[in-house]
């Protein structure tokens, strides 16, 4: 038995009669999302069953811990800035939301590096978040946690040095939001400048 | 009314009661899943919908048209290839999925350049296509269908030049495979080499 | 920078200086036009731009489709009717031209259904094209631009159920034309009883 | 010589080749307008031509005298509603501009009524503009204008009428904007609450 295809059987029989009409007018029209998330590619953390998302809803990026570099328009594969400037501008979304979440295995790489078999691309990816780790400061106690928030704050900072990301927030066209789910909860907490509030 | 909000009030209500242990097992245990997709960032094309996977089930990439990058392990950004080190020397997923789709605005970027207003990015993300575009040919009938099964051999393709992703495949501890999903009819359908085959 | 002030300075500077006595003309005669278009809102597929026409030159009415309802002399708000009634019995036009194209979205909502989360007028008012799609017939294939031809032919037989514009007509001051404006191709075809006629 | 034909040839000949790339891309991803714009069908108020416009900027609706009808969902034929829907709704414009005009001949039979020989839809169209002829008083000198003022605030206030535009107004999506043209000067001036501010 194939998990992958029994999965898809479900599907048919359960989720594609009731969205049917749904996929269709999304076929027909195009998909126009309001939000566009950026989330970790963490199996624990999917933003479409933490927000109980139809299809069509949330436009998404996953890739370890949630990560956006800085703007930074050269001639390299930016996945992560292709997908914001399809969302930003191709799609218009009217928010962008950062999802960052605990236990995150980016996120402790940043902290401590890698494993040592995965050194190719992982070091100079968490790179990117070398910031939150020193904003996080050294005291061991709840580190780990403290870079997960810092790591969603510098993420929606950096959001903001894409020119027309700073623009469409400054016009009011644009909200950014972050952030982060706990795994052994369930709890969604919005990140702030300073603490974490629990969404009621 | 904030629909992410309600989302996940939704998710709190109706998901976490039947889903809590399998979390908290998740939170103490970490994640382990099988199975590894890159899918694209299109809200209509959400594989955790699509395979109607449980929390756990999938570690996910999603960029613009599930692109894979050739193997180039220099000083950039690698977000998808960093994802693909971590879930297959990390987490040592036995199988790693690209799932493509019908009316890709990706594929149409690829086809056609991308809208005049979005050019910082997409259009060095989607030259990784470029081979998948030569490959489909230039019968205008189809054309952008073709494209979009090309470009999931071309990634399949790429993940092979990986030599640690080409060594798993070949001691048969690492599966590859490629579906398109069409959104109209919601079919979705293994690409195989020479022709695409709707899964029953 | 507010781009409709920045293109009003550009008509003030560019075009105004040209067309001023035209203008002035036209304030202190009125307007006389020879020909009244009925095109669609589509922002590509402006009438005054393939027309190259002046000021003075068209009277226009753009509506989703470029439909025009059957006569129904009723209470009812009817724009198109009221300005039809402008142009036949006030302005006495010549010649009454519906511009149709291709990708036209109220075409779309004609054939399969508005978008969801837009029905409160869009469906009764693409319903006047019922009658169309039904002539386009069943088969897939090109049907979309089967129906955008018929809607053509539908405005203008609905035209002649307006007993004055049928009157004029008849007695030779008034010809009715329909066209379809290929927005890829840029081409103006003439729609005929049975086929499509591209302007040379 | 046929003039709609000549023009085409113009448009041909001089504009085509440099709007090429523009309505390709637009035809391959679909008009994505920022502004939609209600004028009035008149032949000497062209807003393509006074916002000196591309293809692709103004989703735009024309009718006699750029009316607004209040929100009235019932089941009648609601043109003008039904492409504030489509304009809104679908397209999510980020701005609704109203532009009434000097001289205008719907105003002229809302002041007057209608010349004895156009009363099958005229009189009832331009009974929407009864409360801005109110709201003009009865002093002769000037009146004309007053009332082409008061019809511009008025659809203005009608458009606040449709739920949808309020709410988008509400949470800063969408902006709402009146002016009137001047065919004798040129001069186009920005419709405020009290009074007339000519765009410099």
């Amino acid at each position: 038995m194939d998990p992958l295809i029994e999965g898809y059987r479900k599907f048919r029989a359960e989720i594609w009669p009731t969205e049917r009409a749904r996929y269709e007018a999304l076929a027909h029209w195009g998909q126009s999302p309001e939000t566009m998330v950026i989330a970790c590619s963490d199996s624990r953390v999917d933003p479409q069953t933490i927000f109980a998302a139809v299809p069509g809803e949330l436009f998404v990026v996953r890739n370890v811990a949630a990560l956006v570099p800085p703007y930074s328009p050269d001639v390299g594969y930016h996945g992560t800035s292709a997908a914001l400037e399809f969302g930003v501008k191709v799609l218009k979304v009217a928010r962008l939301v950062v999802v960052g979440h605990g236990q995150c295995g980016g996120v402790r790489a940043m902290a401590f590096g890698p494993p040592p078999q995965a050194r190719d691309f992982i070091a100079a990816w968490v790179e990117i978040g070398r910031p939150a780790v020193e904003a996080a400061g050294e005291a061991q106690e709840g580190r780990q946690s403290r870079i997960e928030a810092e790591v969603v704050r510098l993420s929606l900072a950096n959001l903001m040095t894409f020119p027309w990301i700073a623009e469409a927030v400054a016009a009011g066209r644009l909200v950014l939001q972050g952030y982060l789910f706990d795994v052994h909860t369930g709890v969604l907490a919005s990140v702030g400048k300073e603490k974490l509030t629990p969404v009621e």
